[in-house]
């Protein structure tokens, strides 16, 4: 039990101006004994489909009773919620605006609370334009330290959580169409179709006129050659082999994909 | 009191050499049990107004105690003093070179030496061109573990201290002539003006030609519309909603601002 | 003994995408206590030679018994090694590509595994693109934890660890040949060109057509002069006075340069 907690930080303030440093500062604050773990803050400026894509393909790594706090939000002083939100595997902690929606899509929310207790706030009137430093890491940190979330403010119905527009894969006489949900710093052009559905079989992706032939490993094709493989995280992706399928293939983030599965 | 004590960095060093990583492996080594955070390390090569603003914007949200080692340092190798000096809120390590006088213009400087006792550096012939890992983050983890300030070296008068050139405000007719102090991430101008001059009132700031209203938070306005507000470091500032100021207005740091306060 | 272990990450990953941040939630699973610290991770991806550079010039300022993990992995997936190699500072874990033949050529290895048990990694049937999270993570975590190395997997002999092709030092009648190894953020352009060779000494650096003088710190010339020193790494570099050799000068790495010692 002495075990120190977990909690993590996921933004677009970027890694230059001293935001995140406010941030962990507030957490230092309330609980210096917390191991602050960085997910990332390079998520382009308010791309919540970027910043749902990391989360969900982040949160499972990590021990159990983690508190993740991400901050991608441009509805910030707007009406939008500021809420947490109990998962099994911990607590997620941010605005209510969708960021979420990827991991709530595979696992349950067992309660939610919007945050409008001041007391575990940084300060009672928080700054108009930065809940990450003044609500939601001391919420987090507050979590992490043991205050139970239906302490942080008014319960609120799961079902009512913001959800992401997120396009739906369309199945096809030979497979699926689904499109580009995330491209990596590789250039690695992840799709939203999952591992299972390749599973076993062969298959190949295309887009627009090009085929690309399903493998194993960047290694099964020749240095510069194009591929598609299951990336790491579990997802479809084209690659080049030693390169960038984003700029050598001229496709980016929404391009229309096709699977065809061939037995 | 087994509190872990908190050590932030920040420099103009970037995160894509190893340089970081030899400043944390120094203080590591000295203490392990120390808990290293980094305000930023993408300062502009030898920008000490953006270094200072940082600092200033940051220092604040650190628990008492926080030893701040900060490594900006166009001098090192010459005669610039190497110092540590008290403040109420915590230690400050770095180059006497003004990195400070942001925050040494709000708060003072209870003590100050400079770090001539060789036995809390890494070696005792430091690199010339490397202090931040040779003595800065030596000496900001033995402040950390206790070691009293003046063990360090030489006392100095705190009045001696560098301090960074710094544009006044002036008084104008309806208000105040300033200027552009730091750029962010987003492209947010952020003005040398504080909030204290705006609270409760109704004010727009002008830049060039163009004049912007004072609104409350960035969703007042339009997607895509520019407007001034107090941002969350509790400075004017001028944004875009939805976009960046600097690319969209053609503005940027040292540019002349004018506040006109209607009441 | 109750010190918390430090374990390193150095990768090519980027700090933009959510890579690094499953490695550190790989790490805090198996053990919430350790103290992670991030090395680098913007190594140009695929670029063994910096990776190799980076680790020789930072793993000496840790703590004994740190354990670093290194990740540029251009062979994942095809049938390279991965390792642990034990070394008098601590263990290295990472594939079998020579990322620590600059480690290795001044330190010996004392033992070394491949790493074939399954039980310490983080699933039975690791992804074949990131082994990072899979593997190399897991792993030092277990090995900052107290798992003996011998635990991870076959013992390898030393003698058979990949090593990076790397230049050597030629002999001229005034001095050495050798080449730009390195360039950092700063654009200094560090040669392999190691201090001992110049300690004492007047020394002139030529690279092409134009010639450096050796001197001692970047202020021993006018502000926008370049210059030759011995950097903080230990190694001979050419700089520009508050500016950037790289792009001033025209060089990059592999550049052939000569050193000539006059007495």
């Amino acid at each position: 039990m002495n075990q120190p907690k977990i909690i993590t930080l996921l933004s677009d303030f970027g890694w230059q101006d001293s935001y995140v440093g406010a941030m962990k500062g507030a957490i230092a604050r309330i609980n210096p004994t917390l191991n602050i773990l960085d997910l990332t803050h390079d998520i382009p400026p308010q791309d919540l489909t970027a910043a749902r894509f990391c989360l969900l393909n982040t949160y499972r790594y990590f021990p159990d009773g983690t508190v993740h706090v991400a901050v991608v939000d441009p509805g910030v002083g707007s009406r939008r919620r500021a809420i947490a939100v109990q998962i099994a595997a911990g607590t997620l902690v941010g605005p209510d605006n969708g960021i979420f929606s990827g991991i709530l899509s595979e696992t349950p929310a067992f309660a939610a609370v919007e945050l409008t207790n001041p007391d575990y706030w940084r300060i009672p009137s928080p700054s108009n334009t930065f809940h990450g430093r003044d609500i939601f890491a001391p919420v987090g940190a507050h979590l992490a330290s043991g205050t139970p979330l239906a302490e942080l403010g008014d319960a609120i119905a799961p079902g009512t959580l913001v959800q992401l527009p997120f396009p739906a894969l369309k199945p096809t006489a030979t497979g699926l169409e689904g499109c580009i949900q995330y491209c990596d710093r590789f250039g690695n052009l992840i799709a939203n179709i999952p591992a299972a559905a390749v599973a076993g079989k062969s298959w190949f992706l295309s887009a627009g006129e090009r085929t690309f032939v399903g493998v194993k490993t960047y290694n099964d094709v020749a240095k510069g050659e194009s591929l598609a493989l299951v990336g790491s995280h579990g997802w479809v992706e084209i690659a080049v082999n030693g390169g960038s399928a984003r700029s050598q293939l001229n496709l980016d983030c929404g391009a229309v994909v096709c699977l065809r599965v061939t037995g």
